[in-house]
C-alpha cells in the first residue's frame, strides 16, 4: 500500500486512437480488474500534442479524455532518445516518422545525422510516460526507460515503430527480433520488465494498485 | 509567441531551499524582468518528494508553493541517470548522496555497481525538470538532458553534486572543470546551451516568455 498515490479501480478510458497501444494497455490493466474503454469508442477527439515533454503530452491526452468522459483516463507518450542527437527525436519520434513517410525513412535520417557527427556513440534509450487523470483533475504520472544501442540496418519484423533499430543492453537481438512477451511481459517474480512501457507500468501498478 | 503555453510575468516564488539552485534560477529569470522570491523567505515548507518522475517532483514542489503563496511558483528537480544502472540514481540522486554521506561516496557506490556488471558502458545523462504552477492550478513543464560519460575518479572542483564525475559529449573536461558560464550560460546566438538545466530553461523561455 502506497498512500502517496491515488488508487485506480473500476472503469477507465484509454486516451489513444492507436489500436496497438490500446490492445497493449488493455492487456496490462486486465489483471487488475480494470475495465478499459477506448477514447475512440466514446467519440473523443485527440488534442494537439503541444507539450514539450513526454509526460506533458501524456497528461494532456489523459486530461482531455477525463474531462469529456467523466471517467479516470489513462494515456501514454513515448519515443526514442538518441544520445548523439541530444535526445532527438524524443517527443517528436512519431512526427519524424510521419514526416519522413515511415519509421525506416525516419531512422535513415537519424542515421545520417549521427554519421554527420563523425564517429558518434550508438547509444539511445526509449522512454514511456504514463499519465492517469481523474475527473477532479488529480494526476498520477510514471516514466520508464530502457537503454541500448542504435542498430543500422534494422533487424527483425516484430514489434512496431523503431523496435527493429534498437538493441537493449544485455541482449544480442533488437526489439524487432523479440516476442511481445519477451519485450513487454511483466515478470511474475517481481523483477524488472524489459521494455520502457512495461517498466513504467510496473511503477504505476506499485503506486496505484497495491 | 507560443499560444499553447501560458506566459509568465511579475513575481514568482522559487520553490527551493537550496541556495545554489536559488541563485542559479534568479540569474536565469532576471533578464526576463521576473522578480524571484524564495520559498524560504516566505516561510514555506518543502513537501515530501513522493513523485516517481523528475517532473512529478518538480510539480509537487511548485504546486505546494503556489497554493500557499498565491503566486506562480517555479521548481526544479534533477539528477544523473546511468545507463548501466537502468537510469539510477535518477530521481534518487540527491537521496543516494545524503544516505552515502556525500556525492563522492554515492558515486563510489555507483562505480562499484557498474563494475559489478562486468565491463559496462560509461554512458549517462543528466536530467533537469522544471515546473511552473500558477495559483489557479495551471502547470507548465519542461525537461532538459545532456549526454556524456561517467568519469572515475572525479576531476575538477567547480560546479556541485555529481559535476566532477560527468564529462559531456564533445568536451574533454568534466562539468567540475568548467566555469559556471561555460556549463550554464545561455548562448546569445540562440544555439543550444550545454547543461541540462540551461537546456530546460531555453525551452521554458521560448514557451513562456516569447
Amino acid at each position: 500500500m502506497n498512500d502517496a498515490h491515488r488508487k485506480l479501480s473500476g472503469r477507465v478510458v484509454i486516451a489513444t486512437h492507436n489500436p496497438g497501444k490500446l490492445r497493449e494497455m488493455r492487456e496490462l490493466l486486465a489483471p487488475y480488474g480494470i475495465e478499459a474503454v477506448s477514447a475512440g469508442d466514446l467519440g473523443l477527439i485527440e488534442p494537439d500534442e503541444t507539450g514539450l515533454t513526454f509526460l506533458a503530452n501524456a497528461e494532456l491526452k489523459a486530461r482531455a479524455a477525463a474531462e469529456v468522459s467523466g471517467l479516470p483516463a489513462f494515456a501514454d507518450d513515448s519515443g526514442l532518445c538518441v544520445d548523439a542527437l541530444d535526445g532527438d527525436p524524443g517527443i517528436y519520434s512519431a512526427r519524424w516518422a510521419k514526416e519522413a513517410g515511415d519509421f525506416t525513412a525516419a531512422m535513415a535520417h537519424v542515421h545520417a545525422l549521427m554519421q554527420a557527427r563523425g564517429a558518434p556513440t550508438p547509444r539511445a534509450h526509449f522512454v514511456s510516460a504514463l499519465a492517469i487523470v481523474w475527473p477532479d483533475g488529480h494526476l498520477e504520472q510514471f516514466e520508464g526507460k530502457v537503454f541500448g544501442d542504435i542498430v543500422w540496418p534494422p533487424r527483425g519484423d516484430k514489434g512496431f515503430g523503431y523496435d527493429p533499430f534498437f538493441q537493449p543492453d544485455g541482449h544480442s537481438r533488437t526489439f524487432g527480433e523479440m516476442s511481445s512477451d519477451e519485450k513487454h511481459g511483466i515478470p511474475a517474480d517481481g523483477s524488472q520488465a524489459l521494455s520502457h512501457r512495461a517498466r513504467a507500468f510496473q511503477d504505476l501498478s506499485k503506486a496505484c494498485f497495491e
